[in-house]
């Protein structure tokens, strides 16, 4: 049972190549009768895409997307939506020199091994550009949850040593997209991009954290005792290429806690039964409470550098590989639609395995 | 679709509430002709079990499995694997002055919203009494593991603001197990330990982290894009009870390193492809790449306290809840075989499925 | 990924063999809340009960069903349902003799190719006695239609060479409970019952057609492409024992009619839209239209005959099969509240599945 | 959970309806390093392709598949497999009048009331130009047969009333590719193609039974208790559009045998162990046991005639259908390639499952 598909009612299929003819997907589960957005879609596009700002790769993609089917006069029908995005600005050759030798921390020893075949090209299918059929699929989840009041909000938190030292309650949210760097801090930012212009100039990657933080979503998603909400969470976020960590709620800081300060009691507000405290992070035995769900997730520095590195070739050799050419000196920025994006597929995926209890 | 299942070839479906005549399973999907080491078994279940120390609850559990189909002449045959295990002591009426109330940070609330109905007694289903059936699992795929080399060792490296400040590399492993708080370090186990005396005195809880370290996994094993090896692991792992944080390899830490420091270079090394570091922590692109593979795991303090906390019951009266009786001040040292038990299963399953590329 | 899970929303895995210490098995995502009535429960299990007549084997089982989870109070929790039903009146040494031997048309052989090891006790796994496990879903699945208005009735329309020759408009299905044989005609069921007799003084056996009519399912229910309703109803039926052939509505009959004959127009009855005619079985484009649903099912005479056959055994001699004792001459009666059970679980699963479409 | 995947470790999933701008699939979990012969894929193709002869519909499809990913020089890599069929020949205005109304026994109806949208276009997602995907898939999953030595073959047995009065052991099947009703028997093909140019004359349709047989599978294929190989094929074959019913060997002319006739005795051929007859159709318990599996299916006489029709609209009003255009008379010989394709897919998915269990 290969990889390729996520979620299980609200289900997204990917495929495609850094260099092949077009990357994409199908949907399988989406309700019938969603209006489909187009302007809404190609802006989350254009947040992920390459070359948006002078901190990212500048390799153009023009990242539009076609429907080949499952809409009809702009409607999902109940049928697979199935969509491609054309892969354009392929300097394949630009990898002829990598195509023997396994770059380091990237995938190329790994798939070469395990398939016994390996299309170097760009990374092939471990190339990010997939994750571009993520943020399509994530658009339309979003359509379905806005319709359903659920909102979904991720910003940059930390990019290598400059950290955003306030929690997400504090910070006016909206300001993150007014930035290349999406930190809704307009000092933290300025310093964030300094950061990355600087290992940009080195050659040099650097890592970086991600909050992110859904509103309004109903008590009872998440299906105990091994789809918990944050587990499925968990995974959707770990499948994304180079994170590294994954904490809900309180996370790893719950640790120096004692149970009687971390606890959450639970109190009238509105006549309605919500927690004093948010440490559990919304999500209470698996399934969420209705309090607000934020999670945190931790991307190393991106692989690929200008520096030169040790490797070895495929005939076993031992090389000194140099990389020359494009380069994304911080994928944390663009990446924070592709994590809103999967988080969106796992609310929606949840929202209808819900329905199993409505009576 | 309900979440009781778990692996996709190597699949565990696992049943009952904290007070049912028992809890138990299926494990559908392994390999048949498997001999099933009944002592091995025990000694499994016996490293989850409450009472087995001073420092856990005093809840006496048997927790004597029972197998009633699968095996013939105590090898597995290729059919379901189906077991159970009895409740004993069960003092349900310990339940009666919480059936109306719902536990701060327990699921007392969530199970009620969602189900419309709540099984009250010890948490019914929400009980991390369902983890037992999960070593038994575990213990199986375990068996099956070592049959191929690949060894699994968890422990405990934080407990409170007690902290084991070494790296795997540095520590004899075999130590864990010779304390009962599993900490393969003398002096800081018993700095835990009194940690753990001094929260349990003052009916207070603490959370900690586990180390988990899988040895000898051979290349190749995690299916991209989803289902990545660390995104499976990761699931797994955040599935466990009181579990609020996740990270592989290098993990959060890699943040604040460059890609010229974290990036693991190729290296020669008895003629075969190896890396110089691992912060990849054994995993390329989602596949193991034959290192060590090891993340670490974070636990919240226990949510039943012995202090008074405020909470409302279900008629929506806010009212002062007073827990008595038995307590678990930290159930980190018995979660260790369950951290084990999961990652046993996670690589069972990809062990399985990686099998359709073998020619 | 082995097989021993049905369903998707509705998902019932089972286990146990012939002989070991129980068959049962676990009901996951059954909604909360529903009563289970533990009568209907045991009179659906009494209707599969070996020696409940003159024409079934005479072995004897209690079919006492155990819950062991997923109920409080009687009523689901949705947590999952398990339960156990113990074997009892196993006779293991009536086996010993063929312990080596590959009965005729029966699994040995190919359980012991497959799996490399074989439970032969009672044909272990490859048992009817495996499908006791699904009445029991079955049971709780029916009472979950009772509750959408949805009714299921199978029986018997033909024993060897003696049929029903009338559709099950003109008959009343009341009847078919009312005779050991369960067909709806007074005159034929005799015939019927005769020829069963016959067949067992000559230590041989019968096969058989039952007709499954299942009236007031809602329009909507199946999913296309690949998961057309009245596929999903094949493939249940297909699973059952013995079954060698199912047609949904016409059936084969299809064949000799022309287009202009057998399509069925749509009229308005009632003010509702109807078709005048049926042939589709209640399903078009795999998806129930509201008309009755109905199908029959092929059983083939049962593997087990007291008469001398040749076979081989496991060392490759060619040996004489001579089997004793208890015999069933005909499975197809008892194997009515099997279908019916099968139906039951398709359009509960299928029932919860049409549920995303729901606004 | 919508129904357009197909498999559990050869997954098929498509998409497409008839007059959007293409069809197409994912295939995920295709073992790597096959070498993909464009050639046979077109031809394949072209077999199934409208307007090839002179008695099917005359529209005409290019039916020009174009991969989008998953090779790499020609071999497969185990990355999802996409490809897409662009649709051409559309004449959308000739579905106009249609729009609102139920054509009989089409999916109309159920399409509308269940999505509350329908895309009225040629039948939308219900056509079978859906199919086309199915025969790219079977194409690449007999490839792969090939290499194991299975070969999977099927012919028209029946056309209305002319029948084909032999079973396949009499005939030589490789004249099937050579008339264009593809039936194994000259004189009959010439009756069937008579039969079917009357029908087309009178603007009405006729069904027809395929015969299957699939040769050399290895002993083991089929997981018990609810994936019994036959159970699968039965689905895969019922969710063909126009498919009325299924058997596996002998079928519904089982009922009319005794036990002692039916059974399959075991004899040593060449010293394997074989069986004398084998009206089990090669699989037993539901697991291949090596002899050729052979199963018919029965379709139905196409729902689109060109006679007039009592309908009812979208608004409940009475209605005459009078359709003009385009007409299949009989599908059946175009459904032959699709028929093996869905066998390849099931005999290929059940050959990486059966890996399990070799050590």
């Amino acid at each position: 049972m290969a990889g390729n598909s996520f979620g299980q009612l609200f289900k997204l299929t990917t495929f495609g190549e850094s260099h092949g003819l077009a990357i994409g997907g199908i949907i399988d589960g989406c309700p019938s009768n969603l209006l489909i957005d187009a302007n809404f879609l190609q802006q989350e596009m254009d947040r992920r895409k390459p070359g948006q700002s002078s901190i990212t790769t500048q390799r153009k993609e023009s990242d539009q997307v076609e429907f080949l089917s499952g809409l009809f006069e702009q409607k999902t029908t109940g049928a697979p939506i199935a969509f491609i995005i054309k892969n354009s600005d392929i300097r394949s050759q630009d990898y002829a020199d990598i195509k023997n030798v396994y770059r380091p921390s990237h995938a190329d020893f790994t798939y070469e091994k395990k398939y016994g075949i390996r299309d170097y090209r760009g990374g092939g299918r471990s190339s990010a550009r997939e994750t571009a059929a993520r943020v399509v699929a994530g658009a339309i989840a979003k359509l379905l949850l806005q319709k359903n009041s659920v909102s979904i909000q991720a910003y940059v938190s930390q990019i290598g040593n400059i950290k955003l030292n306030k929690a997400y309650q504090e910070l006016d949210l909206n300001i993150a997209e007014q930035n290349i760097v999406r930190c809704p801090d307009a000092q933290k930012s300025n310093e964030m991009i300094a950061e990355i212009e600087q290992a940009k100039k080195e050659g040099d990657s650097l890592g970086g954290i991600i909050t992110c933080i859904i509103k309004n979503t109903p008590v009872g998603l998440g299906e105990p005792v091994f789809d918990k909400l944050h587990a499925d969470l968990g995974k959707a976020m770990l499948s994304i290429n180079a994170v590294k960590g994954f904490e809900i709620g309180s996370g790893f800081s719950a640790i120096s806690m004692k149970g009687s300060e971390h606890n959450d009691e639970f109190v009238l507000k509105n006549k309605q039964v919500k927690t004093k405290t948010n440490y559990s992070g919304g999500i209470q035995g698996g399934i969420s409470n209705g309090e607000d769900i934020y999670f945190n997730i931790a991307f190393k520095p991106t692989s690929t550098i200008l520096q030169p590195q040790h490797s070895i070739d495929n005939t076993g050799k031992e090389v000194m590989l140099e990389v020359s050419g494009r380069h994304d000196p911080c994928v944390v920025p663009r990446a924070v639609v592709i994590v809103e994006a999967m988080a969106a597929l796992v609310i929606t995926d949840h929202f209808l395995r819900n329905k199993i209890y409505s009576t």
